[in-house]
């Protein structure tokens, strides 16, 4: 796994309750400061959307990438185990690799996007079934936030992994779930503003 | 089509280019004001978005209609003739109806997603391919943004409408094409406060 990640980060610093609030344009921004590594470096040739996390990054990102999304979904179930192979994941929606855009995926370069890396056993799976099923020229892995924290999956060595924010291991909100904390789009991205500036709360 | 929008609409006004600016904010306000109502009339089963348009409006109704999200691929191709049939659009990708959620699309409240309403040609596509693939029991569109135009594109009475928006026919801009528009996510969305202001453009 080669790791990417932009040099001027976004600083953010939990709010009361511990959890980091994010607003749509924090994340725009930090999937828009990736563009140029991708560009130069990856050069995707179409992008898979792990539903519902990847969707709204790889919308972000086909703006300026001008590359094809194509969906698909998985679902993490709980696993006590702690194997490497991540037996706990089942795929529910798949793409069709003999229509366009499916047809890029062999031997171009395809980039896995998500929004957040915390136990990494998801993206290893999306990977390792990508593999299975097609023939790629080259496979990356692209999400707004990496958890700084101890992965249970495992990307091989030839994996390229872009990372738009590295950040600590604290519970990360997300605008699109401004609902499941009960609260209004403004109220969510009130707190993600307070979540940018010095003055609210800490880190340590 | 039996149609719906909320009763308290967003009031943009063009900016000085005569281009409507929305923010992820506005879309996302727009998306939740329909929900109880959706919840209401429609309970879906699962939701179809139209890649890449349907992603991020699908996104954000998921986390309060608990509903599933299939993606689709669409291109509307420019079409010189006028014809009901809208043989203009390709299918890039579906879903598999035999394996979950797909399953749920038999028999159940199938909402399609997408940004906006313009010619209507994608949505009669989206829904006729659907119909002829799968029986769902109810099939209902949901968009962001309805243009207030004659549409291209027929819906039959059984489909159920939701415009979160009912808008005139001005270029309407959305934060994730910021870039198109050579701005970074900052620029668009003071573009689209400006738009909310009544001090800003004119809609006459």
């Amino acid at each position: 796994m080669t790791t990417s990640t932009p040099a001027s980060a976004l600083v953010k610093s939990p709010a009361e309750d511990g959890k980091v609030y994010y607003s749509y344009a924090d994340i725009h921004e930090s999937v828009s400061r990736l563009v140029p590594t991708l560009r130069e470096e990856f050069q995707p040739d179409v992008m898979i959307a792990i539903g519902g996390g990847g969707f709204i990054p790889a919308r972000m990102l086909r703006t300026e990438l001008k590359a094809p999304i194509l969906a698909i979904s998985l679902e993490l179930y709980d696993d006590a185990t702690n194997t490497i192979r991540p037996k706990g994941v089942v795929c529910h929606q798949w793409f069709d690799e003999n229509s366009e855009p499916g047809k890029l995926v062999q031997g171009g370069n395809v980039l896995i996007i998500d929004e957040v890396d915390d136990t990494r056993t998801t993206l290893q799976y999306a990977v390792e079934l990508l593999l299975e099923k097609c023939q790629p020229k080259r496979v990356g892995v692209c999400v707004v936030h990496n958890k700084n924290k101890p992965k249970k999956g495992i990307l091989s060595k030839d994996v390229a992994y872009y990372a738009a924010e590295e950040v600590e291991d604290h519970w990360l909100c997300y605008p699109w779930d401004a609902a499941e904390y009960g609260r209004s789009i403004v109220q969510h991205e009130t707190l993600a503003r307070q979540c940018s500036e010095e003055s609210c709360g800490s880190s340590s």
